[in-house]
Order: C-alpha cells, then structure tokens, then sequence
C-alpha cells in the first residue's frame, strides 16, 4: 500500500517486535504523532515569536520553558535543540577545534564525530579500547601524554561515547572526564544512546557538552537532538553574532552563531516537545529495561556456538552477538542461506534485523513488554532448536 | 485545545486565510500530511539502507530516485537534502571560505547567510542595493573591485538571494552571476522564496550553487531544504571522508564531511518527497500565483496614504507595505490601538500578519485561490472604509 505517490506506507512498529539497534529509542510517542500532525508546517512553531525572536523565548508553544527543562534533565546549565546529534558535534568542534588541532575520540567513537573534527582540519586520534571493548581512564591519560609529544599540543576537545554504538558499552566517563580536565581538555559526552532512555547526570559525569539524538533516544522526529552545556561552555558554543554590515549597518540580534540561528522547528521540535514528559519518566525504568533485554540475551547465550559480544552482564539493551558458531552454521545449508533467520523472526512478528546476516550482527530490546521480551527470548530458542542448533 | 501536554492544537492554515509572509510555501500538501504519519519515526527511512550505507542510495522508499529528480528540476547536476537552507549555506562557506577571506553578500541578504560566514571567520562585504531596492550587476562590479583592494583578495565567494525577505524583489541574477564568475567568484543563489513555488534554472542563472528551503517554500516540514551544485563544485562540496584513524585503522566509506553523514531522515525527508510531484507541477502556475497577489496589492494602493514598498508591477507574491499613512493613522486614535488592523483581519478570517504592526508590514499570498484572494483584497477595502480612510 502507498501512503503518497511512490512512498509505501511503513509500519513495521505497528505491526512487529521491532529489535533494530538504532529505531526503537526514537519511536514516537502517542502524544507526539498527535502534536506532528497540528504542527506539521515548518514555521508552525513560529506564529508566537516576538522579539528578540529566538526560538528559546518562544512561550506559544512553551518553547522556552521546554528548553530550560530539557537543560535541568541532562544537569547542564543551558540546552539547545539541533538537527541531530551530529550538528551538535559540528557546533562544538567550530567553536574549538583549528587546523592541525590534535583531537580525541575513541576506537569506539561514532563517525559523525569524525566528521565534525575533519570539516575543521583537526588531526583525530583515537584512545585505544580494552580487550574487554572498554575505554578506560588509564587509556585516556596515556593518549593524552602520547598525542601532546606528537603534536606538541594539547588535544583541543574529547569526544567520548556514553554507550557506543559498537556494543553497547557503558564506559567510565566519570573517571575519565576528570583525567581531561587534568590537562584542561574539555569533553563532549555523546549521550545518543543514553539521552532520553537513560538518567544522565552531566554535572556528576563532569562533561562539559552533553549531545543527545532526538530521533535516536527521545521519541522524536528526525533530525533533531540536543546539545546542552556548562554556564562556561555556552557562553563559547552559544556565542551571539558580533557582525556588523559595512554598507547597511545591520546587525542581527542574538542569534547564535555556532546555531546558524533557529534550528528546529515545527514536527521535530514539536515532537521532543511532545514526547517530553514521557521522555523523563521513561528514564526511571531503565532497570526494567535491562531485566527484559536480559531474557533476549540469555537465550541467545543458551543456544549453542552463540557469543554475547557486549560487556556482560549487559548494562544496555543494544547487544552485539556472535552467531557464526550457530546460526551461521545453518545458513551455510539452509535453502533460504543467510535469509534464514531474519525469515524466521518475521515468520514471528520480530523485525530491525539485517536480512542475511548471520555472523556478527546487532539487536536492541528497548521498549518492549515483558511478554514481547519472552516471546523474542522464546522465538530465538525455538529457531536454533528447529535448524538442529542444541542448547547450551 | 491541547493536541499534547502543554501544546495547544494548532489550525491556522484550517481556519483562516494565512497570510504570512515566511509560512504559506511550506504548508505541507495532503501527500505530505499522509507521509509524515506513515513515517513519523526519524530512522523509518532507513528499514532498507544497504551498503554503501547513504541516504541518496536508498531505493525504498525510493530516495535515489527522489535526489535525481531534485537535481533535475533545478537544472543542476547533483543535489543533497540539508536541515534547512542555512545548513547548505554552512556547508558551502565550510567549503570555501577561510579565516580572514572577503566573502559577499548583498544589501538585502537573510542574516543566516551572515552567520555562515561569521563562524568562518570570513570578512563580510555588503553590495549595495539601488533606491528600488535591487542588486544590480554594475554593483556587484563595483563592490568586487572595492573589495579585492581593500582585502588583496578576490571575495572567495558571493551570496546571492534570488527573491530576497525584505521586499521580495526578483534579482537580475542572470548578469550578476556573469559579473561574479568573470572574477572567478563562485555564486550560491539562495532560493528560498523561489525553489519550489517558481521555476529555477540553476543553469541558466549560471549559479554553482542553488539552495532552496523545504519549509519556506517546498512544502515539507522542517528542518529541511536543498543544496544543489554543478558537478564541478559538488565534487568540493560534497567531497567524501578521507580519515582513516590511528589506532582501528577504521574508514568510513563514502560519507560527506560537509553533510556530516546522512541529513535528514523520516518525516522531514518523506514530507519533501511526497510533496515534491506536487511541487514540480504547482511552479508552472505561477502566473497565475502572481495575478491572485496583484487582486491584494491593487487593493492595497487603491487606499490612500497606502504605498507598495516591493518592487511594483509585482513579480513575486511576497509583498512589503507601508501603511504608515493610512492603517498607522487609525491605530493612533483606535481603541484596539495598532492591533485593530490584525483584529479586523482576524475577524474576517484572515491571519499570519503582526499583532500591532500598522507601519510597514509584509504579507504573501501564495497558494490562495481567487476567490481568497477576491476575499482578502475586498477585506482591506472594508477595513479601511470603516475606519475612515478614503480611497484613491
């Protein structure tokens, strides 16, 4: 069926488990499919700005209130809505990153990360990971020290993964935060798997920029994200245009520079907005998050030849899993092949995974139900048992 | 009415005739309105992203196609969605503009064409407008030549609105964009008030950049927008990611660093695409776009002390007006004050003009049927014979 033109309509979260590493924290709210469809046209948002005509003092919709919520949630001192997290990333590496500039990230880092550092000609390196896939602070200090003799230079900014998209990994960003402030380092937590699902406290962590994705973990329409800093760091970030024209002799208020000015406007902000207040409350229940991620996950490990790739036990619902052993093995006889198994899921109701993929592949469980956990545990037993796969 | 929380329903484009200037060519068509329900969930674009893993290579829905076409109704060689025309601005004078470059502008640019070049550190130069208000070939000459003196460089770049916000003026853009590349200056034609409610041959124009605004003036919802390029200057713009890092030795296949990745996802993306047969087919009709505006401005002249402060006969339907003579003289001595005016359009059905704004304003008609237009000519006639004000 077509929704318009040549479009198919979708419904894979209406009608499916959907395990897609990337959607299920972005899934809109009822509430927020109500309020994009009032305020689908872009300048909606607009009707009620006067001066000084900046999208944070918009109080129809309550546009100001929502950002300095959104500032109090994360524990920062000032919020901002971007399109996406990256433009976050972006906006924080213009304000602090020159050519040559010797950069951080980590071997677990996003690439929209390096992006925004290779747009301002910065040299990026990365601090290594663990065996265990984890970044440490021991790690961090001894890159420091390595890149300031390389460079000569102190690394400008450190960009470092709350949870990584890779496994799912919850790092220790308290630790080493404070390892980055020893060398006056500031450090961007990139919270897109932790913002909006997770409590995020960026006071305690010690960040001094906290980015979120809207469409990743808020329940709200892309792009749209969050960049949230210190009292300090805003008044470098969110600097004002300082421009004067030669010929008109114009200025241009308080628009932020580093924002291009406004940012998000009609279903992407009217969505976070929207989906706000179940935003903030959903993040209270991670731990039943993780217990129903944790029937997925001991299934998994109960089927012969299958590896938990991710930290165990798992501290987030994003897992990697190694089925090469396993299901691999079946795919290599199957008459469906690799199909085999994102046809068995579907068969069951279960949708996000790669069709073929049946090595190293990446599921997550949020959101879910108790009973749509057990029937995903309950789907991926009976799959290995009925291709011949013993249990553990 | 709340549509969600604290959000109040929003129906002006419902209820009442919109006549503001920056909202009515960004009203979502019917396609788009289906679209966006179907995939309000920012990743819903990306069910069935496959290797290489970017957004112009999607086939379903059918993305690919979508930035083909785009491209094609520009007259350009390659097009990109961006979140909003100002993030194309952003990504062209990332491009091109170095610290301390002279870059133009005009007398009559939008401010975000400023703060794109304000985070560069490029040196901004106005070209002047005449007493009617258009740039002109002859000064952009002139200003080049004053600028590369001053500077002892050539102007890295130059801005150029087509239709501009202040007065909606329609630019020789044809002869300046000749000027400009006889200095081997490359030309961004900001299209925001005509990508996709007239037609725009970027090749024709001669621009090396045509830029244009999904909720200014393509009916799709926001942040979104285009930013088109000849294949010459896409290969700049557009350039692919060449980091490979230190310590994983990862690369990151064909991303653009000036996209910063993937751009816009879900609602913002499928409202542009699903509008976008309506689009090609509405900007052949804009004669008829331009007779409806002149049924308002004709009204608006036939009122004494009323005067068209855009260019006259109109060529666009973005309109300024002083009425400082004539609606301000009322609002002197009216009870309302200046919010008579605003009142007694509301009460007539119209709205999106400034609550109280009685000396220059602006308005745009586009997209009324004739007898809206009838309806909102005869209204300002009504309004000014009640309150006195006689006609020419």
């Amino acid at each position: 069926m077509k929704c318009a033109g040549s479009i198919d309509v979708r419904d894979i979260d209406e009608s499916s488990i959907n395990i897609d590493p990337i959607q299920v924290g972005g899934r809109l709210t009822a509430e927020a499919m109500k309020a994009i469809i009032a305020y689908g046209d872009g300048y909606s948002i607009c009707d009620n700005c006067r001066k000084p005509f900046r999208l944070d003092y918009i109080k129809t919709p309550p546009v100001d209130v929502f950002m300095r919520d959104l500032a109090a949630f994360l524990h920062m001192d000032v919020a901002r809505v971007v399109p996406g997290a990256r433009r976050g990333f972006q906006a924080v590496a213009d304000t602090y990153v020159q050519k040559n500039d010797p950069v951080l990230i980590t071997a677990l880092s996003h690439y929209t990360e390096v992006l925004a550092i290779e747009s301002r000609g910065g040299i990026i390196r990365e601090i290594p990971k663990t065996a265990e896939n984890l970044i440490t602070p021991d790690a961090t200090a001894t890159k420091i020290e390595e890149v300031t003799r390389e460079t000569g230079k102190t690394p400008s900014l450190l960009f470092l993964d709350h949870v990584d998209y890779q496994y799912g990994n919850l790092h220790p960003v308290w630790d080493i935060t404070r390892i980055a402030h020893q060398y006056d380092i500031p450090v961007l937590l990139n919270g897109a798997y932790t913002v909006g699902i997770m409590e995020v406290d960026g006071k305690e962590i010690g960040a001094d920029f906290v980015v979120g994705s809207g469409h990743k973990s808020m329940a709200a329409p892309a792009p749209s994200g969050v960049l949230a800093a210190t009292s300090e760091r805003a008044s470098e970030v969110f600097r004002t245009t300082s421009v004067k024209t030669d010929i008109t002799s114009r200025t241009f208020g308080i628009k932020e520079v580093e924002m291009m000015g406004c940012t998000l406007m009609g279903v992407t902000l009217v969505g976070m907005m929207a989906s706000f207040p179940r935003v903030q409350e959903r993040v209270k229940h991670w731990e039943e998050e993780l217990a129903h991620g944790n029937l997925v996950v001991e299934a998994l490990k109960s089927i012969q030849g299958t590896d938990i790739r991710s930290e165990y036990p798992r501290k987030h619902t994003l897992t990697r899993v190694d089925t090469t052993n396993s299901f691999d093995e079946v795919a290599k006889t199957h008459k469906k092949r690799g199909y085999f198994l994102s046809s068995a899921l579907k068969a069951r109701g279960i949708a996000g995974t790669i069709p073929g993929a049946t090595k190293v592949w990446k599921f997550n469980t949020y959101g879910m139900t108790k009973a749509q956990a057990d029937h995903v545990a309950t789907s991926f037993r009976e799959i290995a048992e009925e291709n011949g796969i013993p249990s553990r």
